[in-house]
């Protein structure tokens, strides 16, 4: 691979070697959802690095020829094989220098069929003064969480809230 | 380039031939601004393929190191030399069959100076009687502009709006 400015651009590109396709690096979305089951919020203990043993929201990489929704149900059944209605966005977080862009949409659980995944060692229902927050995985986990409790509070679930990693930089 | 299943991995992605390096395709980030003025609306007319000559909202692919909402002020600038400052998150739209998510930002135009960047032939406010339907470049931008206005209507600005290209799916 090389890593070139092509002819027309102006930000350099990957491009391969030996055929010359240029391979855009862009941000990578990550889907997830905050499963919701009366008060109880469902969280996955995290089997893989990074964050092995750390607590998440089921979340991963966003794939080709799906949706955003489509990506946040397919995580949260692979993650915890549990069954979700998509509610709304809640939070979009954006990481700039790892760039990344985290989509968690608030969903209801449908049952309580929910076992871990191959990625999780377990996984639970918490109510709001269980959470382990000195034991979640991401920032942007803990900015979803941190929102969703507040606007459960303030009764203003349904405005999505758009997350920056620079803590300086005003919510809005 | 190869495109194989790498070991661990579920799905085939693309890796170089000469150096192994596997080079991931995920969904691309659009990320643009439907710019306000009083009670009109800021379009360009694309001086660029696809759909050169059409009406669109200033909006292109999110680049690395950035965040969604500064993408969305960076593209503005360029498309239409203007600065807008953002109100919040408007619209979400998935293209699954091209890999693409649109996320548009409602934002104040700050002032009038704006004129065409190098990618558009005009730059102009539309009172929502005025915009041009049937030039409008992208289905996207279509459903920005259309829930924007049904909003305005309903005062319920604010709200995200999760679109999809399946229109037979109901919109949440």
């Amino acid at each position: 691979m090389n890593f070139l400015i092509p002819p027309g651009d102006s930000l350099p590109r990957h491009i391969c070697k030996s055929c010359g396709e240029i391979h855009y690096s862009n941000p990578k979305i990550i889907v997830g959802a905050l499963p919701v089951w009366e008060d109880k919020i469902l969280l996955c203990k995290r089997a893989i690095e990074p964050r092995y043993g750390k607590w998440t929201l089921p979340c991963g990489y966003m794939e080709n020829a799906e949706t955003v929704e489509e990506g946040a149900i397919r995580e949260t059944a692979e993650e915890a094989k549990a069954n979700i209605k998509i509610i709304s966005l809640q939070s979009v977080y954006s990481i700039p220098h790892i760039n990344q862009i985290y989509m968690i949409f608030l969903a209801d659980l449908v049952d309580l069929n929910f076992s871990p995944g191959e990625e999780s060692l377990e996984v639970e229902l918490y109510n709001e003064e269980d959470i382990p927050w000195k034991e979640i995985a991401f920032s942007a986990v803990q900015f979803s969480l941190e929102t969703f409790l507040r606007d459960r509070r303030d009764n203003t679930l349904g405005y999505t809230r758009v997350g920056k990693f620079y803590r300086n930089i005003k919510d809005y």
